[in-house]
């Protein structure tokens, strides 16, 4: 009885309670619970403070029927595994929340339904929409656009769609690793991704790949997509040590994958790294940095991308389309890739 | 001037617009976008295809005023740190995506804001909030209570407030980790945790300190709180050593926390793990059975705490208050902590 009868009870005070107490208008207590709305400081205190004895609490959904505003933002995860997805969506929740927006979350589906969360997320009127790592049909976006939430579509491509794009610079990226190893003096290299369809992956692994190629005495003897997480990481490496030839390094597309190689090499096969094998990751985890690993990886601009999505969701004048918005990533190297000190000093003495 | 004007556009098409090109009454197109009302499938095909083709999106947030359901559930996060919370929170995301429910994400404020989150949730008229690892004051709570919003509470105490509360059974894990370290032969034991003010942590302490002194011949030698995370972890090590009796068994209340006291012992003083010291978690993260480590550990029933909590929230018989739901959890023995059988055979043997 006590359970059902809830959902008709009555659901709060209401502005009119607060309004007479206070000893102003209505429209006063509407003015002091909009954001942005003009109202004395007086006013503004007596509203808060007649509103708190009474337990008020606006409803901001009746007030997105008058405004068009939900000051909702949607955001759909287009992958979990990573412990680096997590530390963006709380950067995200993080940073949204202290600008007075909510967010909504949604997981893609594992039938891909990215659209169907993009539909249901314009049910509720939101105010934009960021999608982490996965993509609609364009078909889709655009209806989203039509409707008047915009999209920001972080780390995948957004070509012929009403979104802007924004993540880190792959080709920097593929270019900046395979230097390094090339200074470091490697030569059989090995380059492992996840899901082969994926834009920035084919990007990356492209400019990776010509700029090894550039060298000269440098060759890619592995290019293995499909492969993702530790487990995959390690059972890659038992692959990787019977090919001829062996690779004597590899630049694997997250660091839990390049983790799993790490131990596959150190703890299966006794190979030691980074004498006889490089190993770079890509995200720069928590775990890199730990005792058994510190990985050599690359630092994505976490914060970077999650202030420019913001700003591109939130500001009225920011771009709907256009070129990508991409942030140079930055190399953290650690004991996993020869110094090149190192090598001079081989040079020189034994 | 584009972007200005788009505020100001048409939102979508009407339901009067499909309920013209399906050649039903509008009615029949409310039905159809409603959860659970009855509709012929005929009439459903006819409305579901005459609004794909208008792009028409129902406006769930104006059906939420007259159904007083906004099919929204708030989840507040208390804790990022840890990756299990992660874990958690997508299981929670993609099983009230099963269920037809939206789930809008808050972060608990760097000054506890828990109230301040609770208050924004009901401006939205959530259906229900959950609340991981962080509590509102109970006056709070029991506004919430008043609007009609069901509170869950996972991991924390949920005395005084109109909430069901959630989690392991902490005495049970303090008891069953207390007893293995036992049975395994160690005998000055050292207990770590985070915030002391958490009452599962103090529940589960109890119980492993009483267990303990129940042996008779071992004892608590460090009982340390404000220890988070895999670096404190480390440096808490650091301290253990030094300390007289130096500790020969180590129980964190966290998996991160753990590793960086294995790291702390193997890497930098060569202690033998686990001969020479015993360290056992608590989350059962997926570092946890990662090469270097093989955590002992103790696994926590996520999914059913996922499943009891969503239950509690959406199903309108549920109990709204009372003894909290407890759920066992499930020690994984890996390697860091001697097995019972190594202890038979030293006795035998040298």
């Amino acid at each position: 009885m006590k359970a059902r009868s809830r959902g008709l009870s009555r659901v709060s005070s209401t502005s009119h309670e607060v309004a007479e107490l206070a000893g102003v208008s209505r429209s006063a207590v509407s003015r002091t619970f909009t954001p942005d709305a003009s109202v004395s400081e007086a006013t503004r205190r007596k509203v808060l403070k007649a509103a708190a004895k009474l337990g008020y609490q606006p409803n901001v959904i009746a007030r997105s029927l008058i405004t068009r505003r939900s000051r909702i933002v949607g955001l759909i995860m287009g992958e979990w595994e990573n412990p680096f997805y997590a530390t963006m969506l709380r950067g995200f929740s993080e940073k949204l929340q202290a600008r007075d927006y909510q967010l909504m979350l949604l997981t893609r589906g594992p039938d891909g339904g990215v659209d169907s969360a993009l539909r249901l997320l314009m049910q509720y009127r939101v105010d934009g929409i960021i999608l982490v790592s996965c993509v609609p049909s364009p078909q889709v976006a655009r209806q989203c656009a039509r409707a008047g939430a915009r999209l920001v579509i972080v780390n995948r491509d957004t070509a012929d769609m009403p979104a802007v794009g924004i993540g880190a610079d792959a080709q920097g990226i593929g270019r900046d690793v395979a230097e390094l190893l090339l200074r470091a003096g490697y030569r059989n290299i090995a380059l492992v991704r996840g899901d082969p369809s994926v834009v920035v992956g084919i990007e990356r692994s492209e400019a990776f790949r010509v700029t090894i190629a550039a060298s000269g005495d440098a060759r890619i003897v592995i290019n293995q997509t499909g492969v993702v997480g530790y487990d995959q990481g390690r059972r890659f490496l038992h692959e990787a040590m019977r090919h001829d030839p062996r690779p004597d390094a590899i630049f694997c597309s997250s660091d839990l994958t390049a983790l799993g190689v790490l131990d596959g090499a150190r703890i299966d096969f006794g190979v030691s790294v980074p004498d006889q094998m490089a190993v770079v990751g890509l995200g720069d985890i928590p775990a890199a940095s730990w005792g058994p690993y510190a990985l050599t990886t690359v630092q994505l601009p976490v914060e970077r991308i999650i202030d420019a999505s913001i700003e591109a969701l939130l500001t009225p004048a920011a771009p709907d389309r256009g070129e990508p918005i991409v942030m140079a990533a930055t190399i953290v190297q650690r004991a996993t890739v020869r110094a090149v000190s190192d090598l001079a000093d081989r040079a020189h003495g034994s």
